[in-house]
């Protein structure tokens, strides 16, 4: 029912543990990459909350853990990241039958799918949010750590992510926003943002949700910000570069601010376009430690 | 003559560009990638020095421009980075017959080969410490920018280097250290220490520069600090990992400890094991930042 650590890899003032689990979600065995900052290791009893990234189209938990460089803003402000999985992987998982990198393997999209074939492997929601999360804790409290740090997987949480995972972050922390909140904080890089209205989204809601648009709009932050209510001040901070090949296409971050106006969103949707940047982890690096410092406010530690 | 810039991608506060041109001294198109700091663009007359960063085996210019995260380090202190190709390529160029992933393509070993059929394109000593800084210089000169900042690819630089390319580092710092010395400053992450001892070295040095010990020893690092003086204060900086799996095999940092015992370099090789570290871009971006500070004294930044 535990992790099996496949290796444990020295970075910056902590270690990078390449886990690998059998889920019960999703019906495969599933890897996740986690990094512990230095505080885990070395500040006696220290409380260290979690920042889960959830990765874009195409990747798998190396991506990130390799590019994005978390690793010297969690030693910075003391909190550990997650690194899941993009989907449900193995001989027996379905895939785009058209072999399309958007849709099916590394495309998870982060939802629990109901259509026939996904339906069985691809729930990814309730992979990330609820199973990952459960598991991890139960892991790592059986473990104990010398230092006698604990992680907190569940409580004081973070998340964040890029494109087809930065829609995920948001989707995922205004669908569990009601109290107790299950995240206290959400960035996104790029994130396609009303996944309802363009091409990458049509595909993987379509094949995953089937064509009610009922079951669209159930993870759709455009219109989530309309059904769920901010509870005074909280902010959702999202950098997009104007040079992203996909920005005016697939993500359209603007869709999200019109969808927020005359909500309780309106005002709080901290979108900040930043000029000459791409879609790639030389963008996403380039402000993980804007989004560190957000989240680490959000979280208690500064 | 000049570069064809391929990309300009923004990158923290400045850019990486990825430059092609034509070689005289390889016969090929080669492939390098510069990374330009805040200063260079938003700082009025700035003089920018640069470091040049060697890559290890199987290598291109991307992975250190993607993993090693000198980015933000060369914005903090303000030099610019320049990661050249660790081989020629083309169909043209011979590679190993055996298709060794350490030897020919993607293992130049920064020497000027003198054996057929690799003399005809392995010349990167020459290239990397002759060619490309004196075109790197006429370009930027030739182009300007538009703060009036001047990039010094010939004079105040310093050079670094990764397992094959931090013996190109300290092989290429040493030989050229005689007045007007070439770098200012030399580090390197992991190197092949002593090449003429150890199956990677004696490989390459075998094919490319025949078998006579005498022309292995114009480039072995253990070589060059018994015949060349320090002149003062000068220090190589150098991290190794102790869980390094290329340690105790191939990169033998302790030889060249040993072989400067008695010489002028007797204490100026900051060997520093760094407990639990690999060989990865997880290791080298990790001592980036010290490497970096290192460096930024030895050009007058700090």
């Amino acid at each position: 029912m535990g992790f099996q650590i496949e290796s444990q890899i020295s970075s910056c003032g902590g270690k990078l543990l390449k886990l690998q689990h059998e889920s019960e979600t999703t019906g495969t065995s599933m890897n996740v990459n986690i990094y512990l900052p230095q505080q885990y290791y070395k500040e006696d009893g220290a409380k260290i909350p979690a920042l889960y990234y959830l990765s874009g189209l195409s990747c798998t938990p190396q991506n990130a853990s390799e590019k994005a460089f978390w690793q010297p803003q969690a030693d910075k402000f003391g909190f550990a990241v997650v690194f899941p999985d993009t989907s449900p992987r193995g001989a027996d998982v379905p895939d785009d039958p058209e072999n399309g990198w958007d849709f099916g393997l590394s495309a998870g999209f982060y939802v629990d799918a109901t259509q026939s074939p996904y339906d069985k492997n691809y729930k990814m929601f309730s992979y990330v949010h609820d199973e990952l999360p459960n598991k991890l804790d139960q892991f790592f409290k059986s473990t104990g750590s010398e230092s006698g740090s604990t992680l907190d997987f569940l409580d004081n949480v973070a998340i964040t992510g890029h494109s087809m995972g930065g829609f995920g972050a948001i989707s995922g922390y205004l669908k569990q926003y009601a109290s107790p909140r299950k995240y206290k904080s959400c960035s996104a890089f790029a994130p396609i943002a009303n996944p309802s209205l363009v091409p990458w989204g049509k595909k993987a809601f379509g094949n995953y949700l089937g064509l009610e648009s009922a079951q669209w709009e159930k993870y759709d932050p455009a219109n989530l910000v309309k059904n769920i209510s901010n509870k005074g001040n909280d902010v959702i901070l999202i950098h997009q570069g104007t040079n992203d090949p996909f920005y005016k296409e697939q993500l359209k971050p603007h869709l999200l601010i019109e969808a927020a106006k005359g909500t309780s969103w309106e005002g709080k949707i901290n979108l900040n376009l930043v000029d000459g940047f791409d879609h790639s982890y030389y963008f996403i690096s380039s402000f993980v430690p804007q989004h560190a410092e957000f989240h680490a406010k959000n979280l208690g530690l500064i």
